[in-house]
């Protein structure tokens, strides 16, 4: 049985997420959504609205690893330079596409809007892009090499990762199991780490809570592609946690 | 007048947040922290429990920020490999940090619980740290060059973080004045972007929100560090805004 991996990284834009007045939410969906379909994020990264930190970590991930997801910075506003910024990354030309004039112009006349120059900001992408549609509010993301580049809006976020998803390759999904404890690490660290010595197959995590009461309970997972060891596993932890009463 | 400016960069390490198992609330939580103070966070990243992941962003972040702010993996389980990684990229021996060692050993003995080798791993620090106070579970955080390494649960980051800004050097506080906008920002786009250019002294943000009804509604917030400049500022923005009506 042979597995493979798939690879990616996040990159969140914008100086809001920096400063705390917007909580990213866009980070923790693609996480999750990309362990379901055996996808494996491997880092994040958030900048602000500066070309070149934009293009320093553009270049970092991509060539690292084998998918990159961004967010934010493609709308009308001045302060939305993530087109141009992974433009200059790529070494590609940053141009108006004429597809998403062509889509916005008609979304706008058809609204009774004006196409004003702010709106058609959002055509702008390297040359040599694809689409990805945003059926939220119309003006695309788009693919460019191994590089996605979707909203910061999170439903338009979402919508726009939705599309793409059948369109990558994925690798084995990790299967996971959970195992309660109401031991916290202190106790359960040293068996745990036998545990885990003796079966480098799967990853095992210890997840800590704060309970009310001023004790720590903890949550163990057990993550690997092969569902019957992780499950061999499993039974392996909650057997040395019963073993502690 | 003159304005400083003290920068930082967050590291969140954990495979739970790559995963999607767990929503990061630490970096929305420093973010306005530092904000707050006048200190500005320039970059965030997120990494696995990886030595060589740890290591190169530490490396990469401490050359280039006056900051460092690291949360997660000093706990007392396997894998927990902060404090080692630390050090490597430090070029430090780790050390089972002796003034640690007593406080945890003082710590459980006076709660009738055994001192594990587990237990004993949250010693373990690059020699030469300072401590920084754990109010909540005892097991010290620590500081080391200007990297402050702190804990992933919440409760405990957010008690060292307060333990830490007292000791921290800040730069000019950062004013915000938000102007909102029943305008969408394909409409106010552009005399945004004239205001913009005419007030570089300021930094001028524009975030939308997608309401229910379909359509956009954009908060903008003017940035910067003299008061009066952002007052001003903010008053040339409604003015734009009134003469759309």
């Amino acid at each position: 049985m042979t597995h493979t991996t798939v690879t990616a990284a996040a990159l969140a834009i914008g100086d809001e997420l920096l400063s705390g007045r917007t909580k990213d939410k866009n980070i923790g969906h693609l996480a999750q959504t990309l362990t379901s379909i055996g996808i494996t994020l491997m880092e994040v990264r958030i900048v602000q609205d500066e070309e070149s930190a934009i293009v320093e970590a553009i270049n970092a991930l991509r060539s690292q690893y084998d998918y990159v997801f961004t967010s934010g910075g493609i709308g009308p506003t001045h302060d939305d330079i993530t087109a141009p910024s992974i433009s200059a990354a790529l070494g590609l030309e940053c141009v108006f596409d004429e597809k998403a004039m062509d889509l916005l112009e008609k979304h706008y006349v058809k609204r009774d809007l004006d196409f004003t120059p702010a709106r058609k900001r959002m055509a702008r992408m390297p040359k040599g892009s694809s689409h990805i549609d945003n059926p939220v509010s119309k003006a695309p993301g788009f693919q460019i090499e191994n590089v996605f580049v979707m909203a910061g809006v999170p439903k338009i976020f979402e919508a726009m990762l939705n599309n793409v998803i059948p369109n990558l390759k994925t690798g084995s999904k990790l299967i996971s199991q959970s195992v309660d404890s109401s031991y916290g690490e202190g106790i359960i660290g040293t068996p745990l780490l036998e545990i885990q010595t003796e079966n480098p197959e799967v990853s095992i995590g210890s997840y800590p809570s704060f309970e009310d009461d001023g004790n720590f309970s903890t949550e163990i997972i057990i993550r690997g592609v092969d569902a019957d060891k992780v499950k061999d596993v499993a039974g392996k932890v909650q057997t040395m946690l019963d073993s502690l009463n």
